[in-house]
C-alpha cells in the first residue's frame, strides 16, 4: 500500500492507494475514525458493482452504514439532490461523530463532499474514487461543490476529506472512454509540473491503455503527490492552485457551448490543453516542440486534439466574456513556460485568443 | 465605539458596537475588505426599516449593493430560500471578492451566513444585527445554519463573519417581545458564565426595558465579550461552546412539542433555563437561591417562568427521547453549579427530569 500525505496542519490526511482497498474501507478509516455510523454515496451505476463491498467493509468494522444512490452523470450534482441525501443521513440516524463514505466519481465525490461539509455543520467523510479523473484530481484537495442552473460548482466549500482509499483495482470497470477523459487530467499533471513525468507517461502509453496495474498505480501516486503538494500550498484556491486549471478556461468555454452534453469533462480539458499551449505560443512564452509533444501524447491516448470545425471562434469568445461579466472577474489563462512549468495569464487580448483557436483547428 | 476582538488566529474579527453604526456599514468593512460588489440579505420587515440607510453606506463607500429581502420569521430560513438568494447573487455579478451583508435578526444572521459561507465556495460576509437576540448571541460565532423539515439548523457551516457592526439605535424599532426574548439570552450569558454581569442586571432592569441606550451598549458589550471567549476557545462546538446551551435542552422540547408556534427562542430559553437550574436543585448540585434570582429577574423582565399546565410531563419527555433516538445522540443539560458557572451532565436519568418539569409547573 502506497500513502501520500496532504499537509494542511489539523486538516491534513492521507491518500492510501492500494489493490483491494475497497474491501478494507472500514479497517482502513478507524486509523483516523471511531464511527458507529454512516452513510455510503454512491451512484446507482457505482452501487451495483461495488457498494456491497464497502458495506460489507464497514460492518466487519462495526460501522452501521446505510447505503444512498443518486442517479449517474452531472445532472444529479444539484441542491435537490443534496437535500434528499440530508434526509437520508436523518432517516439514518448519522450525527456528528458519524462518516459519509463517497464511493464513485466526480460528481460523487463532489455531492457527497458537500453534503458531509454541511450536515449538521460538517461531518467526517472519506473519499473512495471509482474512475481515473477522480482518483488524480477531484477525490484530493476538499473543493466540494454542486451546480445550480446559472452554472457549475458555484455551491460549494473547501472541506477536506478524512482519508482518500484509491483501489486501482476498480479502474477495470471503467468505460474506456471514462479512462480516456481521466487521462487528460493525469497529462495536465505533467504539463503544469513535472516534465520527467511527462516523458515517463510518454513512455508508457501501451500499459496505460491497457491499465496495466503497475503502472496505473505509479501513475495516481505521482500525481496524487503533486497535486498534494499545490493544495498544501494554497488550500482555499488564492494563488498557486489556480495552475490545476490548466486547460480549463478553454474546456469551460466548450462545455458550456455544448450545455455540458457532448463532451466528458476531461475531453474538453484536452481540447483545452492544446488551445492554452497555442495560445502561449502566440504570447511568445512556449515554443512549438511544447505543443507539439502534449499533441501526440494526448492523441496516442485516444483523446481528440483537434478543435472541431464547428465551434465558431465568435462563439467561444462570446462564452468567455459572457462568463466573465456575469461573474464580475478577469479572463485568466495557465499557460505553460516549458514542460513542467506554467504561469497565469489575465486578459491576453481577444486577438491573441482568436489567433489560438484557430490554430487549435489545424493540430 | 466599543471594540470585543473574536480571537480566531486568520479567521478572527472585530465586534464593533456604536450608536449609528448601521449609517457607517460601507466605511467600516473597508477596515477588512475591499470589494466592488455586494448584496445585503436581510427580510422584508427590516429593509422597510434599514435597507436604505445601509444600502446608502455601501454606496458610498464604493460598493455596488443589491438587496434582497426574505419573508420574515422562521419559515424562510431553509434550502429552498437559500436556492433563491444563490440566484440572486449570480444575477447581481458577486464573485468571491463580493461581500454578503447579513442585515436582520437570527434567522437573517444564519440563512445569509450560510449562503456566503457556500456561495462560490465562501465568500466574505459581514453580520449586521436588527434584534437584541442576534446582537448578543447569533450573530457573533460563525454558526450558520438553515432548518430541514427533519429539524432546525441541520444544514450548516462554522464559518466565521468578518465583521459584526451592532447599532443599539436600530433596537428602538424592536417589538417589545423580541427586546424581551433577547434578554433571556443576556441574563443567560450571566448564569453561565459572569455573576457580576447577572448582578448588574438584576440592578438595572427598568433600564433595560426602556432601552437606555447606556446600559442597553453596556450589556450588549458585555455579552459579546463573553461570547467571543467562548467561541475563540472552541470554535467548532466540540466542548466549551455547549455551554451557551444552557436552557436549550428544555427550551428545544418546548419549541418542537409546538411546533414552533408559540414561543419565541427566548421564551422558551426562559422556561428552560428555570427548568434545568430546577434539575441542577434535584442533582445536589445548586441550593434554591440560584434558581430563585433567575426566576426573579426573568419576571422582571416580562418572560413567563412558570411551565404552563398544558405541558405535560410525559409528552416533554417523549420529544427528548425522541431526539435522541433519531439523531444518535445523548441526552445532556447543562446545569448551574453557581451564577456564573455551570457544567454540562449527561443522562441525568428521566425521574430527576419529570421532578424538574413537575417542580417547573409551580415556580
Amino acid at each position: 500500500m502506497e500513502r501520500v500525505r496532504v499537509e494542511l496542519g489539523e486538516r491534513g490526511y492521507d491518500i492510501l492507494i492500494g489493490a483491494g482497498l475497497r474491501r478494507r474501507v472500514g479497517d482502513t478509516l478507524r486509523e483516523v475514525l471511531t464511527p458507529s455510523r454512516g452513510a455510503i454515496i454512491t451512484d446507482e451505476t457505482v452501487a451495483r458493482l461495488y457498494a456491497h463491498e464497502v458495506a460489507h467493509s464497514l460492518q466487519e468494522a462495526g460501522v452501521e452504514a446505510a447505503t444512498v444512490a443518486i442517479p449517474p452523470g452531472e445532472e444529479a450534482k444539484n441542491l435537490a439532490q443534496a437535500a434528499k441525501l440530508y434526509a437520508a443521513l436523518v432517516a439514518a440516524g448519522l450525527d456528528r461523530q458519524s462518516v459519509v463514505v463517497a464511493l464513485g466519481g466526480g460528481v460523487v465525490g463532489d455531492l457527497a463532499g458537500f453534503v458531509a461539509a454541511t450536515y449538521m455543520r460538517g461531518i467526517p467523510y472519506v473519499q473512495v474514487p471509482t474512475t481515473l479523473l477522480a482518483a488524480v484530481d477531484s477525490s484530493v484537495g476538499g473543493k466540494v461543490a454542486v451546480d445550480l442552473p446559472e452554472g457549475k460548482n458555484l455551491v460549494g466549500a473547501f472541506y477536506q476529506p478524512r482519508l482518500v482509499l484509491i483501489d486501482p483495482e476498480v479502474l477495470a470497470s471503467l468505460p474506456p472512454r471514462e479512462l480516456r477523459a481521466g487521462l487528460a487530467e493525469v497529462v495536465k499533471h505533467g504539463v503544469i509540473l513535472d516534465a520527467d513525468f511527462f516523458a515517463y507517461l510518454e513512455a508508457h502509453v501501451d500499459d496505460l491503455l491497457v491499465r496495466e496495474a503497475g503502472v496505473m498505480a505509479t501513475v495516481i501516486r505521482r500525481c496524487c503527490e503533486l497535486k498534494a503538494r499545490v493544495v498544501s500550498a494554497d488550500e482555499r484556491d488564492e494563488g498557486l492552485r489556480t495552475i490545476l486549471n490548466y486547460g480549463h478556461t478553454f474546456a469551460h468555454a466548450l462545455e458550456t457551448v455544448t450545455g455540458y452534453q457532448r463532451f466528458r469533462h476531461g475531453e474538453a480539458v484536452a481540447l483545452g490543453m492544446v488551445a492554452a499551449s497555442l495560445l502561449a505560443e502566440e504570447m511568445g512564452k512556449v515554443g512549438p516542440e511544447v505543443t507539439r509533444r502534449q499533441v501526440a501524447l494526448l492523441r496516442r491516448l485516444g483523446l481528440e486534439v483537434r478543435l472541431p470545425a464547428e465551434f465558431r471562434k465568435e462563439e467561444l469568445l462570446a462564452s468567455f466574456f459572457r462568463d466573465k461579466k456575469t461573474l464580475g472577474g478577469r479572463l485568466r489563462f495557465v499557460l505553460p513556460v516549458r514542460l513542467g512549468e506554467v504561469e497565469v495569464v489575465t486578459e491576453p487580448g481577444e486577438d491573441l485568443i482568436g489567433r489560438a483557436l484557430e490554430r487549435a483547428r489545424r493540430v
